[in-house]
């Protein structure tokens, strides 16, 4: 196989997402990906194996099928649901949809929902209160859980803010919502409302980023909206076929919480008492961290250099800078990894 | 697991494709789709079996090495070409850069180009002659070899009229160049000139659908026009797997088009010897039909109930009526097959 030239990988690639692991050699341990490593994909690999040949036809043009079957899921009509091309096709779409619009953006967060309202011409704002929105804005964008930061907005908060702004369309990217104890709204709840759409990732849910799975819920006037921006077969049939299975065996994919939480309140102690390196709240398990000296891209390369090791560098989020860096607490003995390379970087 | 209702179905359905195979029970003969079914895809699966683990991965934010292993074979750089999820993508994109356009499409064609440019806010002509192209169009789409005619466009005629149209930018879709042995622009020739974006669909030179793979050529110039729409990571690490795999592999996909255009022309003779169907002259493996009397949907309808064989009905395509059909062809023992059905339907 050739290997593209340099020049032409950095003319051409989107850049400043997590994940890069395919960009460096012999990466062990990847506290760079918010995707969640520990679950056993054995069942699902054997089913898909045993659907291969469902390629040789197309996709449903819209996957139907199994907007159904999640919609049953979460007590939601089909209409109220949309399955898309991993949760980014369902943020370029609802930018579509929305085209053009005076948009706000609350920041830091995943930097795809300026780029996708940019894409469609919108005029943003990036804010940084929830509590203090500009008045012309017309769409609404939050992530909750939040990335980078790992915080879940309180709900009643959200919620009377959602209330007292209806002439606004809010979207919440509940990409995280299987990761946090926090209460959130649900999609149920979402959908009640006139003016609200909810992102979601199968991605994160179970693991599977490489297969593009993700859905919009919302009400059916709104979906019917978004719905009218869609392209047909944008989700092909392994991922069709990987979301029927998963949705059966669900309970498979099933994560100790509780565990997780306190494994993340750990390291989150752990890091702080380092002294050089100051930690964001976190409600999930993403820790957003910000080194007081030095920079997180040379914390990234030494790391991945001589430990084999991914970290985000989160310098590229609105309204962050090169002193941040961002993870996903893994075993608490990938942690302990993770920890002693940071210590021998900080004292190097 | 749970049907969606009739009424879901029918409201969320992308309406008007080809290969609606799923919606028919027992279809054992599908000249519907112009995918080629006599492909061995065994190494193909096996392939792909063993790189399901893939999906715990991100796909590259945009493929930049499938890109360059497909412009090397094509004589072309990376920059003048770029991978999608299939042409739809290919076809949304396009329409996408050039938003708000006037556009002229060359008609009876695949109906996803108007699509396409509708919900981009396209101006649309439809014109039926490439000799007398509006003066205001800034995009003209044309589908070469056609769909649903499978005619060639003289391919001087085609050249001298992007000649003498220099601020017209031409999208060619050459999604079935595979299965002609007429002269067509090559991408290397589209490439060298300043107006011309070609799209090109693996789905139909692998026979793989289900996938999602097409891909873009042109000038480094407007290819990068384009490649600033497009959202990261749409194709998914299957496909891209796939991608890779077939490329290395395409002597095994390489169809013996001499006896399929003697086959075609067979068919098309014996269609026409009927008295009461009229064939258009094509160049591929497709052919367009119009029944003298009846409709299109009754004769589809009796195949594939009564004889388990779906056929096309081509009445909404533009220009065409309720009279018409299409069918690609397959082998002699199946063509005659459809043959007698027809002959059935027309005596009854």
């Amino acid at each position: 196989m050739p290997m593209p030239s340099l020049r032409f990988m950095k003319k051409t690639m989107l850049k400043g997402h997590g994940d890069d692991q395919y960009l460096y050699k012999d990466i062990r341990l990847n506290f760079s990906s918010n995707v969640f490593p520990h679950f056993d994909h054995e069942g699902l690999f054997c089913h898909l194996a045993g659907r291969l040949d469902d390629v040789v036809s197309y996709p449903e043009p819209t996957p139907f099928s199994l907007e159904s079957e999640l919609a049953m899921l979460l007590d939601l009509t089909p209409e109220e649901l949309c399955v898309t091309s991993g949760a980014t096709e369902a943020i370029y779409l609802i930018a579509q949809t929305f085209r053009r619009s005076k948009t706000a953006i609350l920041q830091p967060t995943f930097s795809e929902y300026a780029d996708a309202c940019r894409l469609h011409e919108h005029q943003i704002s990036f804010v940084y209160d929830i509590d203090h929105l500009p008045e012309r804005a017309q769409t609404v964008w939050l992530c909750c859980p939040n990335n980078p930061t790992g915080s879940v907005w309180n709900k009643d908060q959200l919620l009377n803010c959602i209330a007292s702004h209806q002439e606004q369309i809010f979207i919440l990217d509940a990409s995280y919502a299987a990761f946090t104890l926090a209460p959130l709204i649900t999609p149920r709840e979402a959908a009640a409302l006139p003016n609200v759409l909810m992102l979601h990732s199968m991605t994160k849910d179970f693991s599977i980023p490489g297969l593009r799975l993700g859905y919009i819920t919302g009400s059916e006037n709104l979906l019917h909206r978004v719905r009218l921006q869609r392209m047909p077969w944008s989700v092909n049939q392994v991922a069709l076929a990987a979301g029927h299975y998963l949705l059966m065996h669900k309970d498979e994919y099933e994560i100790d919480l509780t565990a997780l939480m306190a494994e993340r309140e750990r390291m989150a102690q752990a890091l702080t008492a380092l002294g050089c390196i100051e930690v964001w709240p976190s409600d999930t398990h993403i820790l957003l961290c910000k080194l007081r000296f030095g920079k997180a891209s040379a914390l990234k390369d030494y790391l991945a250099r001589e430990r084999g090791i991914l970290i985000r560098d989160a310098s590229n989020f609105e309204g962050l800078d090169e002193c941040f860096f961002r993870i996903a607490v893994q075993t608490e003995a990938e942690d302990d990894e993770l920890l002693k390379g940071i210590i021998d970087w900080l004292s190097e």
